[in-house]
């Protein structure tokens, strides 16, 4: 596969860690990224050759952490498309993707690189979106997938997660109680934590997100990505993305200013960020029909803020009712039905131009993180 | 756009008709098939130029029915993958097509070509998937659709018309009583009928599944189609594609054999098929899990029934509990969840396997026409 994977390094504390063996936390509490030989990928990665391989993830082998071809599993992806909406407002719409959500990204590249650890089972904490894809890929790879899912969460993902043959656990709170629940089964039963930022790769597959869209624009990126927020991991991957093909060369603009977009339902990272703090705290009683972003306390929270702060970004949080009125706007005007979470980004943007924040002719990009059907 | 269209052409008189007037069925009842100048198109259009092209529905657009680009519209359509399963039998997924299903294909540019003659509204009766699709293009061309659907259709479908702007009427009967009301509609308010095979455009549509196929062979077409049929356009449309590209000299090998899979709980194709019959009759009290192709009479039957026996194909009739069981077993097995219909089409392929119809080494192409998502 050609990967150009070196080692892991702390987030928090700058620790380096083997990334041949399976890890999850550095032993400071930071969530692990992968670090590549970026010297050795420039030499082998460059638009033309980009241009020549097939449309999938996996054009970006040099970028992630996969070893042995073997070990790649794949249900169908393929770079996702970019839908104009008439404002100007550029959609780049995730639910073409397998199990109908970004999720997919990061489960394909997880579990392929979780098989070349020799992992056999994984278990996660969810939402829903990430449940049923981290269940489909493990199906795939002859693995099991152990879910743990609030039971406030959309009903349909249940049963996705278990007619794709994973171990469903119900849970009566939010998806910090379902990590919990998670924690317990990880330490009594050894399965491998896929939890969000506790193992390292899922964010590599995200990052297949940012090399999409670098790619769909030519290697001169928007001015904007308005990204809705739950975990973040999709933030921090498109950053990371970004990042890294700027090293090899393939950047010829500055790096967008990112919008981390919540529910006032649950907003911790936008009330973190308005009173200038580098962590969140955790938010009680979340409430929100945009369900996937209510994450009451993300472990990569400092990360998010930190990109928001570089970037000259920001943070803001739209109401349910606004969510949905954006929602039917688009829908009945572009003939495009957005998830709440994509209506949300929606929202946003509308929002930072009616506040000047977005400039007249600013490219803005959002990201419809998955299919509408499962919320309709 | 250069297409190569130049006139429309009675399937069943072989009459001929102006193209570029509104037109639906023939005086003699006969849905009108386009017909195109190959050798012109054939000048045109090769692998070569094919490859130069984005991997949009348009790249095929001398085969397609739009004069002038500006009436072009597009939610994001790509080439869909296609997904082995371990026994060998190769998935063409649709599910990643705008609204979920194989019909955007038809809705892009059935609404394309109806914006270039001047509709303004159109009608159409659908079980579901087809109503979403012609509802999400209208919108997004600006026009208003106006949809009839059966009580019994999977109701997110009703949801998912209303939100992207739709008129839905819901009927209390199966789809040929909604066409009887869309029968209405079009008498007494004007509306561009837009049923199945009554627009000569749908199809046009659904080729491009076909020349995806192709394409994705490379030219080597697989030794048999696998089609879920209700009103079988997509299979008729499959057919045609293949036919104008062995015209333009793209394909190396024949044309595969034909499978119109359908439930044995609404099986008029099967049936005449059984029977020697050109024609089908209308199934009684039809009943399947399978709703998408609960069609009791198609009015294309006759075209269906035509390729089969030109192409040495066959139809078969799947019970309900083959469908679920088809679905579980492939869910879990692969990682890959299946619409009922396309569970049929599994579960056909592997009773003709069993039953020696497919032999071992030919290439068995399936059709999952949906998202598993509007049945769970």
């Amino acid at each position: 596969m050609s990967t150009a994977l070196t080692h892991l390094e702390c987030s928090k504390c700058g620790a380096r860690h083997d990334a041949d063996i399976e890890q999850h936390l550095c032993s400071c509490g930071g969530p692990l990224l992968a670090r590549y030989d970026l010297k050795r990928a420039r030499v082998l990665l460059n638009a033309s050759v980009l241009a020549q391989r097939p449309a999938d993830l996996w054009r970006f082998r040099e970028l992630l952490p996969v070893r042995d071809g073997q070990n790649v599993i794949s249900l169908g992806e393929r770079t996702t498309p970019i839908v104009p909406l008439s404002d100007g407002l550029l959609v780049k719409d995730e639910s073409p993707l397998p199990t109908g959500s970004f999720k997919a990204r990061g489960a394909a590249i997880g579990i392929a690189r979780a098989r070349e650890l020799g992992v056999r089972d994984i278990a996660l904490p969810t939402n829903g979106n990430a449940g049923a894809a981290w269940a489909a890929y493990a199906a795939r790879a002859g693995m099991r997938a152990h879910v743990a899912i609030p039971a406030a969460a959309p009903s349909i993902h249940v049963r996705e997660c278990t007619e794709l043959g994973a171990e469903v656990r119900v849970v009566d709170g939010t998806i910090a109680d379902a990590g919990k629940l998670v924690a317990r089964w990880v330490a009594s039963d050894g399965y491998y934590d896929a939890s969000t930022l506790k193992e390292p790769y899922r964010i590599e597959g995200k990052k297949t997100l940012g090399f999409e869209i670098a790619e769909q624009f030519e290697w001169h990126l928007p001015d904007i990505v308005v990204y809705p927020t739950g975990g973040g991991v999709g933030l921090i991957g498109i950053h990371k993305a970004f990042e890294e093909l700027r090293a090899l060369g393939f950047m010829s603009n500055r790096t967008p200013r990112f919008v981390a977009v919540q529910s006032t339902g649950c907003a911790p990272l936008v009330r973190a960020w308005n009173e200038r703090r580098t962590e969140s705290v955790l938010w009680e009683n979340p409430n929100t029909v945009a369900y996937g972003i209510s994450v009451p306390k993300a472990i990569g929270d400092f990360i998010v803020l930190r990109i928001l702060r570089e970037t000259g970004g920001t943070a803001i949080a739209i109401p349910d009712d606004a969510i949905d009125e954006a929602r039917r706007r688009i829908a009945r005007g572009a003939g495009l039905l957005l998830c709440p979470e994509g209506a949300a980004a929606a929202a946003a943007a509308d929002e930072l131009r009616k506040s000047g924040w977005i400039h007249d002719g600013e490219r803005v990009l959002m990201i419809n993180t998955g299919s509408a059907l499962k919320c309709l």
